[in-house]
């Protein structure tokens, strides 16, 4: 899922955003809150309708950023207060505000409101936040009223895991319609977070979405669906064109590199997406030196593209039993190239 | 004509200009030639090639940028010397420079080197601008060596009408493709841009086309049509839009204001570019706040398409003979709304 934080992926339309491939939007209810609020999104007729996308949606719960306000917060049983940072005024977010607040934005899969907790974190409090992401749970689903928009829940615990697998397998008897690991990513080492995926993935419902949350490079997508999940939300294609890099085959290039003054070919002459059809190294490479914010479109088409790609490769790979042996290298730890 | 300076319509990639109804895209030499330097663009296959766009392009020659320079830069018969603002290099952009530079980008029409005098400036300094202007022309006719490419002269002569007239006499002498006015729009009051205009556009040749440069309001291109004017090129439908702003119907909004923020209507229910086709004032609105570059996307493509349709609804008049009751509040200089 590209992620629309401010209901649109930076500088990509919906039409521009439909033939990459992605199927699914990721935006975020901690920022439409702040602006422009769920009142004016519901009044234009949702999400969907807001912004144009026609396609399957995703909110998020608005916990992982408003625990990223680190100082600017308090946390009680009841909920998260902190002052927007917007206009200072003091906000209130309790799970049953945030099913409220997705109810009213109206994406097609809302996430519960959980608490993650930061890395590195003493077991004490992995625990604490981890039972409170259960209890949450439970307000989410209380509050939750709409029957078009299905709740997932969200798996806690840190690096335990040992409470991993307990806040699983108590997900797991609540029958969610899907499941999501979340807290990972959040600074800890990579082969920790192949550790917690590999481990907890399992226990969730095979017949039911899984969804990591956060994650996108190639390494950790590929482990990730070996591992079993399906769902993945990153910043990293979009977040990455703006800084001129592109994604190809595997590397990350820095476009704004002398070598590609000159370099006629297209980013990858094997993609499909309308930048590689219809521009040059060459040309992006002097978008970006020219700060042409065009740039920035034409690399997030083609990094979208190009990971979308990726998972389809890899679905094509499992379906003709040839994973392991394609992608191998991504699973050992040994990238076929720098990632 | 949209203006694409650096190779590129700014946020707007071709297919999405394409259905504008925009035909034929100016790039600006002077810029070009900084960077990525001709040698480049043409090696990419010209500049039709490098930046996608497969209509018609016309670049201008330099010379309004290079005497903008003002105190950066030298004047002589010879031609004009400056350091680049870039990298302080010093560069020598002669008529011969000019046009050789224009043969390596390779658009279909190529713009003679001019010496723009300022506004105000004294009919003495007119004078010498004008009859350099003269000369220069001659070289470029000279040094121009592709059958390809049209090359268009340019009346200069300040606001002194009968500089003007004699200037155009003498261009029309020499039986160009195509002829332009040039050096309006540098500050003058619009009744005196009308005022050139209108005394100087009979004196050129009607069965060639006729270029008006650097102008493109509602008002500007009314009236200059009125006076016989064929082409025009401004970058105020895509320098608005960054700005925040949107024409429509003959009016300028500015989407940041509060009474769109819960605006659910299209910019133009009338209008069927892709901006008006998918997103709501609202929306348009939210970006704004949101600083999300996207919206200066979609207030572009709205922007160039009203323009272009404001020119398509005067050629619909004019065919029909309803042209003076239709936009005469246009051309008698009372606009029916504000501009």
């Amino acid at each position: 899922m590209p992620v629309g934080t401010l209901a649109n992926v930076k500088t990509v339309t919906p039409e521009q955003l439909k033939p990459t491939g992605a199927q699914m939007v990721l935006a975020n209810t901690y920022h439409l809150h702040l602006q422009p609020g769920e009142d004016i999104v519901a009044a234009a007729g949702g999400l969907h309708q807001f912004m144009g996308w026609d396609g399957p949606m995703l909110t998020d719960s608005g916990g992982f950023q408003v625990f990223s306000l680190s100082e600017m917060r308090t946390i009680s049983e009841q909920g998260v207060k902190f002052r927007s940072p917007k206009d200072g005024r003091q906000i209130n977010i309790t799970p049953e505000e945030s099913i409220r607040i997705q109810n009213q934005l109206g994406a097609d899969v809302i996430m519960a409101f959980d608490e993650c907790p930061p890395y590195p974190a003493s077991r004490e409090a992995v625990v604490v936040a981890t039972d409170r992401t259960y209890r949450w749970l439970k307000r989410c689903r209380e509050a939750h009223n709409r029957q078009d928009q299905a709740l997932f829940g969200i798996v806690q615990g840190g690096v335990y895991l040992d409470l991993r697998a307990q806040a699983a397998a108590a997900l797991r008897d609540l029958d969610l319609p899907g499941y999501a690991i979340g807290g990972v990513s959040v600074g800890e080492p990579p082969e920790l977070i192949e550790k917690i995926v590999r481990a907890t993935t399992p226990l969730l419902p095979e017949h039911k979405p899984r969804y990591l949350m956060g994650v996108g490079t190639y390494r950790e997508m590929a482990q990730a669906i070996a591992a079993g999940m399906d769902l993945f939300d990153c910043v990293i294609p979009t977040r990455l064109a703006r800084h001129g890099s592109a994604l190809v085959q595997g590397e990350r290039w820095n476009l704004k590199n002398a070598r590609f003054r000159k370099d006629f070919a297209p980013l990858d002459p094997t993609c499909p997406c309308y930048t590689c059809q219809n521009f040059s190294r060459a040309y992006l490479c002097h978008l970006i030196h020219a700060k042409e914010l065009l740039a920035f479109t034409l690399l997030s088409i083609h990094n979208i593209t190009e990971l979308v790609r990726f998972t389809q490769r890899i679905r094509a790979a499992i379906l003709s039993d040839r994973f392991v042996d394609e992608f191998g290298p991504w699973l050992s730890g040994k990238t076929p190239v720098d990632e």
